[in-house]
């Protein structure tokens, strides 16, 4: 038991029963049509949150697809997301014995009642309990301190808060080596890593690995770059189930060009398993 | 002009004039629906390869969407193509000012003359020429020897043929540190490095480095697995449009787990610009 599992919640919230399951809950209109009301919980600087948003699509694949798990998550963010009333619409594009692909899209409507999309995921689902054992990686957990080292909203010396609803829900503590923008002096390397859990306790499962590769602050902030830094599109890769506890999340960005950059995501388990890979193009602000 | 670039033809082909230009056009049927005879030249292990697949796409793309350089190309592989007839299908998603995102799918008949769709992507389109010249990278191009000490397959010194068309249209010149699976001592690691032109000397564009991402053979070799290793799902990220010249291309895999593996590609252009980032999910056979 890793020692940052001593700072959840002494009766966590079980699978189905928290605020993530609540509010990524899709209710179905058709076959392969849900409803759902976008929480206003998982604000993230007054936008809703780009992984909760993948967490909602990937629940009505789960649903609409023979198989539960997604493998790989291919979406385009579009417009940009509201809180309240919103229709997924999937596709079922092709069934196999242990892959499944579908398509799903997001619409809410515009000022003008149209209905307008706001991203689109294309993704393969299968079954991680069904795949081998087999572990040959040469990839390492990142180098983050105890979780009782890190540092979250409210642990006062930062202002990591920035008006974000979203870090009512989520357990987040970062890295100091990465929070040096917080204090104005960021450090010029594209990395951000942290402590990553839900607030109640829930322990996480392959929906909530596509919450946590877009949980962290920007990387762009500990490059001196500040605002807003839209995704364009995130593809995430779950490898395997998670052990229960909390991740580790490390984010690094190596290429900051032409006003755009990368967002490498990767997420381990406290089994030290590296169970979701990631990586998003996003247009930066440049200062 | 580096010295790799001794090596290309006295007399290259211009763009629109090469073999990749000649089997990637696509013939408009109706507005975003195209014909194209997917060329037998660009077969792998006697299948289509799926960086040449993506080429088509991305052309077709480019014709329907209002901007014509790929940005970010998500495609999901569906069911293998075979050389011949196909038709790609494109839908306009959403056109902005600075990005346009399309959807398309690549269809050919089955044995029963039913259409099969073959592979799906999603993608978002700008101008790379409209971007700012800003690049704050701490990206380092590969570490690979000179052309002239890199292997090709007419090079005979390593059985590098595997019975693929497709290396007569490349110029693939092979890192000898990455070769060691063709001589039954695969190094352990997964890595694959090569110099990467088309054959008749065409110069790089945007649409060809969607063709480089997926032009060596799998790391799985290095690693120690044989034949083949089909791609689930493959993301490209075009950040520059590559100068004229060989390009590097550096594939790496750190996790082959529970069956699957992820390559991460690198393409740096001549001018030693990071031109293109990529990552696919592949299944792997394990030993």
């Amino acid at each position: 038991m890793p020692e940052a599992a001593s700072a959840r919640p002494a009766a966590p919230a079980a699978l189905g029963a928290s605020e993530f399951d609540r509010d990524t809950a899709v209710t179905p209109r058709e076959p392969g049509v849900y409803d759902i009301d976008l929480s206003a919980g998982w604000t993230i600087m007054n936008a809703v949150n780009g992984g909760y948003l993948l967490a909602v699509l990937g629940r009505a694949l789960a649903d609409a697809l023979p198989h539960s798990d997604p493998f790989t998550v291919s979406a385009h963010y579009l417009t940009a997301s509201q809180p309240g009333p919103a229709v997924v619409r999937t596709e079922v594009v092709r069934t196999g014995r242990t892959l499944s692909t579908g398509q799903a899209s997001l619409y809410q409507l515009d000022d003008e009642g149209r209905e307008t999309e706001r991203i689109r995921v294309l993704a393969s689902y299968g079954d991680l309990d069904a795949l081998p054992d087999d572990v040959r990686t040469t990839a390492k957990p990142p180098a983050i301190p105890p979780m009782e080292q890190c540092l979250g909203p409210a642990d006062g010396r930062a202002p990591v808060d920035v008006g974000s609803a979203i870090t009512d829900r989520l357990l987040l503590k970062l890295d100091p080596s990465t929070l040096g923008w917080a204090l104005g002096q960021p450090s010029g390397k594209g990395e951000m890593r942290a402590w990553f859990g839900l607030a109640d306790g829930r322990d996480p499962d392959p929906l909530a690995l596509l919450l946590a590769v877009d949980a962290l602050p920007p990387t762009a902030f500990e490059l001196g770059l500040s605002g807003w830094v839209p995704t364009v599109e995130l593809t995430v890769h779950v490898r395997s189930r998670p052990a229960p506890g909390p991740l580790r999340v490390s984010v690094t960005t190596r290429n900051l060009a032409g006003g755009f950059l990368e967002e490498d995501g990767e997420v381990w388990d406290s089994a030290d398993r590296l169970v979701a890979q990631s990586r998003q193009l996003a247009r930066a602000r440049l200062a």
